[in-house]
């Protein structure tokens, strides 16, 4: 592994993270509150350190296929250690750990919050907290569009065929036009989702922070009380819409923009995810209804907000679910491990790879009944070919080893079983709330400091696919 | 399908299940309580019927691939059917539902029980059912070794090269021949085992019905303080090499009385089974000396005994594990999932697949790094070819994937998620005591009965491979 060429790319993140404080810098200015001198001082410290990275070893370019896996999890470790930043000098985030989860959290698009009183926080420090998820988001379509298909992880190789645009075949220059067009969209349906929003009702600064949350599938809100302060129809289908489209392929609202609805009900994957919300939607809201709704929009609304929430990994929530029967809290929990599409800015497994793995299940069956006939595994009308399957498989074994692994060590921590298997299973599925003591209602302060720490690497490992977060850990990676 | 020879195979089972009744009748006889009557009708229904099926289905012998899977998964059915009927005619079970459960449990070598106060049964009744564990015991070492590779479930096809003697290529006569040493093997260990703890101070009664209950890898034991009952080192640590003996592969023990002792630590499957029991022994041990046993000796033998019993999917049990740290009791639920070796008498998803998927993930990790390597699987130095790997695979997602359904089932009749998560687990890997309301000295009674049968069906199901019950549940299967 070569250094530098790392050093120098880790310093153009750091600048662009940089760059973007301003925006808390506006909004704390125009709230006149107290978070001011702490961003701004957050900002010269990241561009600096960002500018003399990049200075230092930027005639440095010689990054292959281990610098390249490095610069992916190290943009997300420096970008949420420097972003932590303005929580730890404002004061209002004292512990490092605590400001750093945060950040992990929030760049990382999983929403797991440690504040108690969130709304005690300045408008500025509430604004970076929501961009870090635009931002993570903004990473991750490109990462899984446009570069983990190159490196083949997990499967991802298969959406080759389906990114927009010529299709990218050397890591430069062709990603930087296929990223400019996904950015563009996800900007698009953004500004959408803002205007919508504000129409409801909210404030820019509302609007603006919950846009973010969605289109993240983060789940970070500047309310306490989640979506469920909003009690407003409309504003809580508005997100439920942007929930469904976050957790869905960019690649397919490229093609719609360009004018092609018809990409959607074509595409196996988005049909299968929209297919099983509908099942789980229609059998929460009966559930519901029985149990704690007594009418049926409201626990159909209830239903469906949380099942999309939860399916496109975004945390946002309208109700207390664990009030809810152990049905349904098992139906989430076990939803927090298909996760959105591939393609989107949800996290988990994916349902593409969920789709894999039932497909070839039954494939299996059919040859036990045909033991000498092939009978492939059919995407979109194409074969997945069997590297491909292994590929999907091992990624899932290592998704669950890493579950079970971690949920372990969270147990040495004195957690009982609900909350160690649930805080891990949010975190690496990147959904934020879970069950237990870090259910809905509440949040992440009260896990010990070397738990935090775990929390943190699964939401990181969960977010990077797995892969290129492990192989940093393979004694051959670092060999020269 | 063809149901007539599937009919007349039932028959000689129902015959076999039949004859082994005398047993249990001898011990009535002996002990003269009042479970004789019920037992001698059960012996002529059972020989009845079988002999009937037999009769009138006897000229049919067109046995292809789906006239033996229904053979096996049926074979248990009709077994736990009939040999039910001792309770429930006896009226120490009444409800046949539990009877059921309770025989089916022992044929597939479980061992969960719905019996609260299991000594106040008659002597005849225990040692029915502790024998049905012995029998299905046998079963599933003649299924697994010999039938089971020829149909290519799951990996199996691996064990082809390591079935003793001469390698079977058709279903008869060759099953045959290989069924009959390993009975020997079988019963020869058995033999052993049972001196030892009439050795230990235990009657005929109690070291039989131990013996049973150890070599299956079942749990049954007619005390209600299952193995704690016996405070005695000797005794404990009988049981717990037997438990290590009865979860290797029982070709392993076919070589080794033929006096070849090294293939134990040629074969990469058994080093890893020790290994990974070894490494968990001495956790618990330490975890459970800081918490609950002053003396190292003692935390020894009860992590020993409970990491044993539980990773060969026994059951027995000599300490109340839930009052151990939840570390402990998740690392127990863990191994839940890992279970015996192949070959064995052990249930679970199996040693050699966890290897297997343990391997391929790394090799997936290393790929990363050498994209354009073939970087093979070995098992034992031979390449796993990948249709191995992917049957691996797909065996461990449809085997979390019941996992996963039927704990949503168990939901829904109000278990907490604890008690579903975990009845599931223990029936579905054939272990027994589980966690939450189904722990190590609680019992099934209180189960709705719904969820009896969907526990039965988990027994069945875990025992038998998975594919070799699911495949029954296809349209495919039953076309002419």
């Amino acid at each position: 592994m070569n250094y530098r060429p790392v050093l120098a790319i880790l310093g153009i993140i750091l600048v662009f993270v940089g760059l973007f404080m301003i925006f808390p810098i506006l909004f704390s200015i125009y709230y006149g509150e107290d978070d001011l001198h702490a961003l701004v001082l957050s900002m010269i410290i990241t561009l600096t350190v960002g500018a003399a990275l990049w200075g230092l070893f930027r005639k440095h370019r010689d990054i292959r296929i281990r610098e390249s896996y490095a610069i992916v999890t190290f943009s997300w470790v420096v970008a949420a250690g420097f972003g932590a930043l303005p929580f730890v000098i404002s004061g209002y985030i004292p512990s490092y750990t605590n400001a750093f989860f945060e950040t992990m959290s929030g760049f990382t698009t999983t929403g797991a919050s440690i504040l108690a009183d969130i709304e005690r926080l300045p408008h500025g420090l509430l604004f970076w907290r929501s961009l870090t998820h635009w931002l993570g988001g903004m990473g991750i379509i490109v990462l899984s569009l446009a570069i983990l298909p190159l490196l083949g992880i997990g499967g991802m190789q298969l959406f080759k065929a389906e990114i927009p645009g010529p299709v990218a075949e050397k890591l430069t220059p062709r990603i930087q036009q296929t990223a400019k067009m996904l950015w563009i969209v996800y900007a698009l349906i953004s500004l959408a989702e803002t205007v919508l929003l504000l129409a409801g009702g909210m404030s820019l600064f509302e609007a603006l922070c919950h846009t973010f949350g969605t289109m993240a599938t983060g789940g970070f809100s500047p309310k306490n009380s989640s979506i469920a302060y909003y009690d407003s129809a409309f504003i809580q289908y508005v997100i439920i819409f942007f929930m469904v489209v976050a957790g869905s392929n960019f690649a397919l609202h490229y093609h719609a923009l360009k004018g092609n609805f018809k990409v959607y009900w074509q595409n196996e994957e988005f049909r299968f995810y929209v297919g099983i919300m509908s099942v789980f939607v229609v059998l929460l809201t009966l559930d519901n209804l029985f149990t704690i709704y007594p009418h049926l929009w409201l626990s159909l609304r209830h239903s469906m907000f949380q099942v999309v929430s939860i399916t496109t990994t975004t945390g946002f929530v309208t109700a207390d679910y664990e009030k809810w029967s152990s049905t349904a809290q098992f139906i989430l929990l076990f939803l927090m491990f298909i996760g959105g599409s591939a393609g989107s800015t949800g996290g988990s497994i994916k349902i593409l790879r969920v789709m894999i793995l039932l497909k070839q299940g039954y494939a299996e069956v059919r040859h036990l009944l045909h033991p000498r006939a092939v009978i492939p595994v059919r995407i979109n009308r194409r074969v997945v070919p069997p590297n491909v399957i292994i590929n999907v498989l091992g990624f899932t074994f290592l998704y669950i080893s890493i579950f079970v692994a971690a949920s372990i060590v969270m147990t040495l921590l004195d957690l009982d079983l609900i909350t160690a298997f649930a805080s891990v299973a949010a975190t690496l599925g990147n959904i934020g709330p879970g069950l237990g003591l870090v259910g809905p209602t509440d949040h992440y302060a009260h896990i010990p400091t070397i738990g935090k720490w775990i929390l943190s690497f699964c939401m990181l490992a969960g977010r990077l696919e797995i892969y290129t977060v492990v192989v940093l850990f393979t004694r051959e990676f670092w060999k020269k």
